[in-house]
């Protein structure tokens, strides 16, 4: 499909700008369909698969724009995060690709196999206490040791417009979506998803997928303000991070609802998908198809995106 | 790549009349890639995935090719096959799809999972003693009772030339291979391969590769006379089967050699896909994988082709 020519804003030219500054960079993963799944669903499904991107996620696309929008003085010094998931993988292959150092911040309880992938793209880890204040603190350190740049996993507009782009792709290649699902940790996804429909100049629904053990987006698009999670118990293990001061007025902008999901249905979802589509898929991915089993009445013979974020899983320790 | 004009016999003629016949009915499946595989094994290698196949595995292909060869009256009496494995399924589905009646003989310790499955695409099942001799009488008896054909699952004719449309989508799409290497079971895609790879007239050697668990088919071509296997403690349960009078004449042929690999090598490369390329495997594909990281120095710098034949794994039992 060609791209939609009128009504550009300045969000518009800026979300398609990095996708012509990154697409060398990054995998246009494939659209997969299931006559199965449609079946079960009744609704018209397209996986856009961003567990077949570069590192294995999204991620993969906000880290390269975030870091291609640097000076060559700054690029010089470097960039650092602190993640202990898919953005910390993310911002070292990234880094990697472009010759650039990277700091990785990651709590000293990060699983060994974690910390190896992000060695393994070339990456410095610094270890911190397991809580937030010790990361926080630590970036400075390290931003003030090094003249790194802070790169926000989620919170960072040029982050946002980069993730936006797996939606772009899908929306370049899919007409007349009715409404596109997409999982919802730090906003990231969502927030790029909602500027990337926007440019498109659709009517497409954007929707949200959240755990109820981690629904702080739901409660937040409730409340009107950024809400946090006092557990964060769900298999869900990249939705745990909480909205930003960044993403969160474009969620509330562009996002029609969030839907909710249990645990089993996530499972479950996972399983289906794993099982009958023959793809490895994420738990966090697993919530937005587990919402549309949930909602099915509502997309009966809808066309509907459904963004697979990532397929980091820990295979060892997968059991169903 | 357009196929090749010369040198046609009639296996050649076959091959393209039964590709021309399946394919409405059955996907032609991606083709994937990995930078990552290629790195570690040295080699530019080319994924046929028919993980993404209908019902799962490359048994679609020859299940659906050898009802189409049955005349009207024939089809009108069903087919029979013995199989617990994907080409129960295969001929289920295929028979479904081609609104014909399927019996399909299964030993009565089968697993519930694999029966429902063959249920669900509306096949009969037939319950027998777990051992040749009983499914073998009891495929006699239905075909004597009900005039269903009897469609073996590998050493069938029509069977083999399906299984060949893999490789003859593959060197299609990729040319000047090297080599292709599949996994080695009854035969049937083996042989289907060989023919495929004579009918595009390449120089491409044709590889099999099994698990020294059941190495038959090794045996076989060493000591020229159809080998069995005394125990098939394998994990590669679709590869437990002997090679037959009609496929054993054209690997003998047309194939170059069997690559034997350990249990162990089996679930590192299974585990390897799963991880790396996001897709589901199933242990019987990884053995092909398997015999090429262990035969790595012969495949240095070369294209090579690799069959994945099927997806369908029992999830809530594997365990890494």
């Amino acid at each position: 499909m060609e791209r939609s020519l009128t009504n550009k804003n300045s969000s518009c030219n800026e979300i398609e700008a990095c996708h012509n500054l990154i697409k060398k960079h990054i995998h246009n993963t494939p659209i997969l369909t299931s006559r199965l799944l449609n079946e079960i669903t009744g609704a018209n499904l397209y996986f856009k698969c961003e567990n077949f991107q570069r590192m294995g996620a999204f991620k993969m696309r906000g880290a390269t724009h975030a870091i291609m929008k640097l000076t060559n003085t700054e690029r010089q010094k470097g960039v650092v995060t602190h993640s202990s998931g898919n953005f910390a993988q993310a911002l070292a292959l990234a880094a990697q690709s472009l010759n650039v150092k990277a700091y990785i911040i990651m709590p000293s309880t990060a699983p060994n196999v974690k910390k190896q992938a992000v060695i393994g793209y070339g990456a410095q880890i610094i270890e911190c206490e397991p809580n937030l204040m010790a990361r926080e603190s630590m970036a400075k350190k390290i931003e003030s040791e090094t003249g790194a740049r802070f790169i926000h996993p989620s919170n960072n507009y040029n982050v946002i417009l980069g993730q936006g782009t797996a939606c772009l792709e899908l929306m370049d290649q899919i007409n007349d979506l009715d409404a596109i699902i997409c999982p919802v940790g730090g906003g990231g996804l969502i927030a790029g998803t909602a500027l990337a429909a926007k440019y498109h100049n659709s009517n497409c629904t954007i929707l949200g997928a959240e755990p109820y053990e981690v629904d702080d987006a739901y409660r937040s698009l409730k409340s009107g303000k950024i809400e946090s999670n006092n557990s964060t118990n769900t298999i869900a293990d990249g939705l745990k991070t909480q909205l930003g001061d960044i993403n969160f007025p474009i969620i509330k902008n562009g996002v029609n609802k969030i839907i909710r999901v249990e645990e089993q249905e996530i499972k479950d979802a996972m399983l289906l998908i794993w099982e009958r589509m023959k793809i490895i898929i994420e738990p966090s991915s697993a919530v937005a198809f587990a919402a549309v089993l949930k909602a099915k009445n509502e997309f009966k013979n809808k066309k509907l995106g459904i963004i697979i974020s990532g397929g980091n899983v820990d295979l060892k320790n997968t059991h169903f």
